[in-house]
């Protein structure tokens, strides 16, 4: 199998599956109990939040809380700053954010709180004059995704954050950056960042763990509460095993992010040129924008995007439609829906989506197969005109 | 070293460790996608969510939601409950639940709820009529413990529910079953029970893992939102491993669980009585009251149970006084505070509690050592007659 799905999930490195076994075994204690054991597997995770805090460049590991996942991240930074913050009653998000940000923010509504979701444009960008306009004295929380899970485009939420901050200090920004965390750098120290949720899975640690960065001073409650863990804000016994996992995780890429992404940027730029070349009446969805270097979201005009992965799979290939979080409907994508792609050309869009793990041999082989598969797709499809080789035009 | 923290945490089984493996290398594809490597990793939930289902004799597995702690469900099941019947204002727990209970009542409380937390009496036992007084058309819900973790006094969850359900068919009744599962049966088919909190790591899974059972037709709205994982009711990418991992768990507890709990309830009763008999001016908490056949709470009058774990951790042994949830702090357990047990006791309450990993051995080294240290810090103590090996009576 050639695995190109890595926004959805990606694979445990092999390192990180070794660091995390001797919390199988012998080192299964929990660490808020007081014998030295214990005390041991307690410093254990220590250890992981200082490695963590170090890659990231931020000075005070105690900014680092340990959670589920970022969808817990996500509804802990705006349920928490809610919570805590009682006086204003203005959210700030975009229409394009992951359903964990979504689905709080339309809970939120319910509630009683007002939300601006900010709109983008054909190349999924936001429009900075929006944005502007939408702060207010009310406003509580700015909630604004590092980068789009679906299309990768980059927002720029160092400019964000600091006219959030500009207008009024006391406006919380938070920053999904799931899919950026160890691909793309944040500036911790700037102080703009109130708030960074993050998830293991994404940068090859297990399923089952994640982070929320909280700067010193933020104004938040805690969003699962209970137990002194976590230094009483977040109760639960650690998942000590995974947050080692994680940490070495990050420190795996820290290490060969450099070298990593400018090889993916390289490997994406001469497969979406070889797809443009091989395969007439494609986009790719966010090209123009700023993007993260390893996501490819490209709309193949005419055809199914269902049928598409379906034949990509029968090949051997895992990539998606959009994300793996809405995926099972039907529904089209909410990302490409905001950025106006073309009907005909939404429901064909194609996720592709490499780590470090891919080879150029695997991209090859997809740049192969894939114009195959949509020529044959195409001349089933009923919007094609097998004829001149073009979409029917109608009127 | 021999380990009798079991309500604080369990080893990892062997056999737990061996079936989480795979989804750590292979098998780390996202169940939400669609290709067939992917899909076969859904199915290994769903068939884990199965077979927790036959464990537990419940009919549908749908009923069984993952999370990650028996924290997340405590939380999830009380506000999700709240969130869903936002007419009934009361709650009814008790004085000896879980922080996680606790913590979230009096949350509950500032956000304008009225909440009974019953007492408890000497041995740690409720009083019915006390419980029947506080039900009324208010109760939203009961949130009532299995068994303490402390103490391992068991409450009559059976009775308590039905109660519940005679008095008003609309309360929510709900158990943190975290220190009962896998060792002491509920039946879910009596439709008493709607909600049941539990943890894997209390049964030789890993931390990080947890359930809550909710009963077909119980009105409770998400606690972690926007994701359509868990049907609709927990956001937030399966941790798979740690699902597979917690079914496995619970099987090999299903298989083994009689002859545990026997071999268990025989080795606390000797470990018991050799106590009983070889140190005076002891007491075992909740002893008389039903408890749970692994866990022993003893009152050692006259010293500090920190100087006693710390002797007991320097014999290799791991105790712990009272809770892991809870430690850390110098403040005394609000367990045995609710008990009223005496100040110098209180203070000196060491709880050791076992697994079906203990052996007679280990018990006969800690019945053997434990009195050596008990003679030597009373010998050391100014609350102890070291002349007539009697505590000092003051007036």
């Amino acid at each position: 199998m050639i695995y190109v799905d890595n926004n959805a999930t990606t694979a445990v490195a092999p390192e990180v599956r070794d660091v995390m076994l001797p919390f199988f075994n012998e080192l299964y204690y929990n660490p808020s109990s007081m014998y030295p054991p214990a005390q041991n597997v307690a410093h254990e995770v220590k250890k992981a939040r200082q490695t963590i805090a170090q890659c990231l460049d931020i000075e005070d590991p105690s900014e680092i809380l340990f959670t589920s996942c970022a969808s817990e991240s996500n509804n802990a930074a705006i349920f928490g700053s809610a919570a805590a913050n009682s006086s204003r009653k203005h959210i700030i998000t975009t229409s394009v954010e992951h359903p964990a940000v979504l689905e709080v923010c339309k809970e939120m509504e319910r509630r009683g709180y007002r939300v601006t979701y900010l709109k983008v444009n054909k190349l999924g960008e936001l429009d900075m004059r929006e944005y502007v306009r939408a702060l207010d004295e009310d406003t509580l929380i700015v909630s604004i995704m590092h980068a789009n899970n679906e299309t990768g485009v980059v927002f720029p939420v160092e400019d964000l954050a600091r006219i959030a901050k500009e207008t009024d200090p006391k406006i919380i920004f938070h920053t999904d950056a799931t899919q950026t965390m160890t691909k793309l750098p944040l500036n911790y120290q700037s102080g703009l960042f109130d708030l960074v949720s993050f998830s293991g899975h994404k940068f090859h640690a297990p399923k089952g763990v994640g982070g929320l960065y909280i700067r010193k001073g933020t104004r938040i409650r805690p969003f699962l509460i209970g137990g002194h863990q976590e230094n009483g804000r977040r109760a639960g016994t650690e998942n000590v095993a995974y947050i080692v996992g994680m940490a070495e995780a990050m420190k795996l890429a820290a290490k060969t992010h450099a070298a990593d992404s400018e090889r993916i940027r390289k490997m994406r730029a001469r497969f979406e040129n070889t797809l443009l070349e091989r395969i007439p009446y494609i986009e790719i969805n966010g090209r123009g924008a700023a993007r993260m270097p390893n996501t490819s979201n490209i709309a193949v005009h005419c055809i199914e995007g269902e049928a598409i992965l379906y034949q990509l799979s029968e090949a051997g290939i895992c990539a998606s439609s959009g994300s793996a979080c809405t995926s099972g409907s039907l529904e089209s994508s909410h990302v490409l829906k905001a950025m106006n792609v073309p009907f005909t050309a939404m429901h064909g869009s194609t996720r592709f989506s490499f780590s470090r793990y891919n080879t150029e041999e695997e991209i090859a082989y997809i740049t192969d197969v894939f114009p195959k598969i949509v020529e044959r797709l195409r001349n089933m499809s009923p919007y094609w005109d097998k004829q001149n080789q073009r979409p029917i035009v109608r009127n």
